[in-house]
């Protein structure tokens, strides 16, 4: 199909290479990968790891896990603080599914005490550095009190302590991740060895992207979450997690003017199709994509000399060298490696592989979106 | 309804009010008000300025010109350069609608000659100071190169220069915003001055939401074409295009977690639902976002002690006093007042009136998303 608006491109197969790598290293590490599967947010995306014989996953949302359940995924995980509000979706999902779900206080708990009507597993979201949210893993009291509402209710399973490494996102040194890694798996298997005469069974789980993408084999848990992985985007190859010929999705954007006074190019698109996330480079220039020349089979690593430094609602503005400006005219298709292909898959809502076929993506399937 | 997921609640008396005051000051400074549609992207708020007399419109896409044709208007400005490669959608609006296209350059205009089957309107924009795109004011040799290709087609029909000040939004200054448009409409006068033998009919539009808030009369222009005035956001009243009284939508964002170790609250309320826009205050501090309260009738103005400060994909960190920290515990709804509207709004997606209403947005849409 011709491409005339902007365009979120996915080539199929790095994105099957990006699983394979991964798989693999599951495998060696005798660890099992339970994606997530917040970036993707896609059916069919989904059915690709089916075929690597993954059955059980991560989700961001109840709403997300309606979407993989209503596709036939029968193992969810919710990777968020358990909304109270919800209780009707976590009450269908429960009777659908082996739902989990992530406690970070007695309150959330409590509720599911009182209202649950299906059988469920809960996960204790650790802190163990980042300092968004979960209970700080050296507070054995807080552990212990949730655990006392769990251990309450026969319908809730206690499943082990989970922790999400944000903080990996703001390093670009693979030693230091490499340790933030090491760190949190020390703090994990320390509250393990506490719990595990009172649960046998306790399993622990890591999940960021860049961690699971540097460290070669992964000891000390029982379970890995990334989900970034599968498409990889300029964030994470600025941090290392990948190269730049590992990023699976690119934006196709039409070319509407260009500036020769000051060597700049206007594309459509904007801040409603990338999202407004920025890297900030060494030099402090702060940049929202790199370019690179599209053909039938894909794309070319970043073109020296272009860069997109500026969005507003649909405008992109591409800087560049005087030689590459001259490359480029009003009607031609560029492309662009977006920052965070999280954001960018969300606000786009589809896909177009490199075979012409559309992807659905949850946040363009209205009827999943009202669920209350 | 009840609320239990991220919600963008709309407030149409403020909506309207803000409408009546845009209303009353084209009104008095004898210029039409062509809003424009890209900060709402509602059939049922369009609805609303059509009960202010309102017939002719902006937009930022081809397909949102569609969406809104197919809602019964008839004269809508694309306010974005010429995109070559939609010639299909240009031919099936311009053939249903009066359809006004911009030009930056001759490509877009040498293109419409070749392939254009149905009458249509040409505004040349011109840059006056913003540096995005348009033609430079002071080029008029490159603004008559232009003329010439509209005016070899008959089909083609030249209304006028058009500018937008963008870099209105860098601005918190008054007088300096005034003095932006002052020297925008001085620029276009002479233009007008220069050109208005050859075309007798020539008009000038003009813009921005600051500039048209600040400025009490606007003089020297045909038209203005302001659009986010209708909901406003905290950007704007940082600017001071308006009151924190005026903004006419607000997230409302269920809380998950409290971290009373350090005072912060934790929303389901992400960059997936406000999007990444942020607000640099005076100190330096980067906010996503400020708390009110919510009630029946609507919401409070800010509170003191309560900021967004940080936002992954579904959490919100809202950093708290001490004293308002101890107010809210996990299953209560906060409102937050979004940084930039037309951007929260197109990834929420719909609306909810504080009457229970729910009013769609066309990127909730996806039958007018993927015309080709």
């Amino acid at each position: 199909m011709k491409i005339t608006v902007p365009t979120l491109l996915l080539d199929k197969t790095k994105g099957l290479s990006n699983i394979q790598t991964m798989v693999d290293k599951a495998e060696r590490s005798s660890v099992r990968l339970r994606p997530h599967f917040k970036t993707h947010q896609s059916a069919q995306v989904g059915e690709w790891f089916r075929d690597f014989n993954i059955h059980a996953i991560t989700v961001s949302s109840l709403r997300m896990a309606n979407y993989f359940a209503s596709h036939g995924w029968t193992d969810i995980l919710v990777a968020f603080p358990i909304n109270l509000l919800e209780i009707d979706l976590i009450n269908k999902l429960a009777g659908e599914i082996k739902l989990h779900l992530v406690a970070v206080n007695t309150e959330g708990v409590q509720m599911l005490q009182q209202k649950l009507q299906h059988p469920l597993n809960i996960w204790i979201k650790i802190d163990t550095g980042y300092g968004r949210t979960g209970i700080p893993a050296g507070d054995q009291n807080a552990i212990a009190n949730v655990l006392d509402e769990v251990d309450q209710n026969e319908k809730l399973t206690f499943q082990g302590f989970l922790s999400h490494d944000g903080h990996t996102y703001k390093q670009t040194d693979a030693d230091v991740i490499h340790n933030i890694q090491k760190s949190t798996i020390n703090q994990l298997v320390q509250l393990k060895q506490h719990f595990i005469q009172r649960y046998p069974d306790l399993r622990l789980s890591i999940g960021d992207t860049p961690s699971c993408s540097i460290v070669d084999v992964i000891e000390g848990v029982d379970e890995i979450r990334p989900g970034n992985f599968v498409f990889y985007d300029l964030t994470q190859q600025y941090i290392g997690s990948c190269g730049f010929d590992q990023i699976a999705v690119c934006m196709a954007c039409p070319v509407v003017a260009t500036h020769p006074e000051r060597n700049e190019i206007i594309v459509y698109g904007g801040s409603v199709h990338f999202s407004k996330d920025s890297l900030v480079k060494e030099n402090g220039q702060v940049i929202f994509g790199l370019v690179v020349e599209l053909s039938d089979n894909g794309w070319s690593a970043p073109i020296d000399g272009l860069e997109l430094v500026s969005l507003s609602q649909e405008h992109g503005i591409v800087r560049a060298s005087p030689e590459q400006f001259k490359k480029y005219k009003p009607g031609d298709m560029m492309g662009i490696l977006p920052i965070h292909s999280c954001l960018t898959a969300d606000i786009m809502k589809s896909y177009q592989t490199l075979e012409g076929e559309q992807l659905e993506h949850l946040s363009g399937m209205p009827q999943y979106l009202n669920v209350h």
